[in-house]
């Protein structure tokens, strides 16, 4: 049955298990796509291009950003990263899945190009404390970089009520079961099924 | 969490497996409910009162649809059938899901009523013939009875593209586990979850 992709945005601060989920996600279901992203940034050792990123020059990001053919951009430390906007868009025509790892700001400009093709799911951690301990054990940074990813884990999370679902992370395993949940059920919206039309059509012509 | 109940429609042609599934789906989750419906009609032998139907008699029926008290009505055979108002109210205020298996007549009136709370689901056989195989097989009924059945299929298949999700019920066990898909993703959706609020204004307060 012929349908449109779905295109599943994912957001968390870090530390709630966004990271996890993905990468158990695309494990078990291996038609679910990501997108590679552009960058300007050099390519670290051992990167491929194409692979990990497309590598790109400031110039030719700018032409890009000002054609419309980028459907979201950030700039960290300097570089610039972005999706670019033609293959998701071909890639749902032709009904794959795409899964999108990306903070609030990113699934912002993403919703307001492909509103109707995204499911945005939200994870949160179940207690502060949990967050934290997270953010602080994963590596022996000092605390003023703890204090500044804490701080940025609260804005990320001032964001929640932009979602269409809410995943509290308090278990794994259930977590999983839910995302997993909500990319069958998206995947069977009416709105996504264009081969719906037809298929009835020759239901009805076949009474 | 407290969130509010989803009111879980579904809706098929009948012979199209949308019964089986409702029983499989209700035996798999105690919680879910159904709505008892209130009828006119005279309790049969081992029908019992608020169990199996409210009894009503017929002016009491015309006082509590004119004093919007039915989600919806139908009348079969000279005899009135609607789902009271209050118990599904009270439900998904409580954050008990519902579910109902009723026609595209009556998931019309009840989406005019409840829309934000509703996922409907249609289910689609997967052939025309599959349809008028179950519609024969089922009993020995005339061919004129089965002809006005397979004539009724085709009424209620016109109807399928006003539904939130459609399932070509192939085979039941993959059915039946997108039927859950969608109940357990319903359950996720942000808007539904009104215990976030408070849950993520307590998380930043302790950052």
């Amino acid at each position: 049955m012929a349908r449109r992709g779905v295109l599943l945005v994912l957001s968390s601060p870090s530390g709630a298990g966004k990271t996890t989920l993905a990468k158990r996600l695309l494990a078990a279901d291996p038609s679910l796509r990501v997108s590679v992203s552009v960058t300007t940034r050099q390519p670290r050792p051992g990167e491929i291009d194409g692979r990990d990123y497309h590598f790109i020059d400031a110039s030719e990001f700018e032409r890009r950003e000002r054609e419309g053919e980028l459907l979201e951009w950030a700039r960290v430390h300097g570089n610039h990263y972005a999706t670019p906007r033609e293959p998701v868009e071909r890639a749902l025509a032709a009904g794959e899945d795409m899964l999108f790892d990306i903070d609030w700001q990113g699934a912002r400009q993403i919703r307001e190009k492909l509103g109707a093709d995204i499911a945005s799911v939200f994870i949160l951690p179940p207690t502060a404390k949990a967050l934290e301990r997270r953010l602080v054990s994963r590596n022996q940074d000092s605390a003023e970089v703890v204090a500044r990813r804490v701080a940025a884990a609260a804005t990320e999370i001032a964001h929640w009520s932009e979602y269409d679902y809410v995943i509290v992370n308090s278990d794994i395993e259930a977590s999983f079961a839910s995302l997993a949940a909500i990319l069958a059920a998206e995947r069977l919206k009416r709105a996504r099924q264009t081969g719906l039309t037809p298929f009835v059509a020759g239901l009805l012509a076949d009474f």
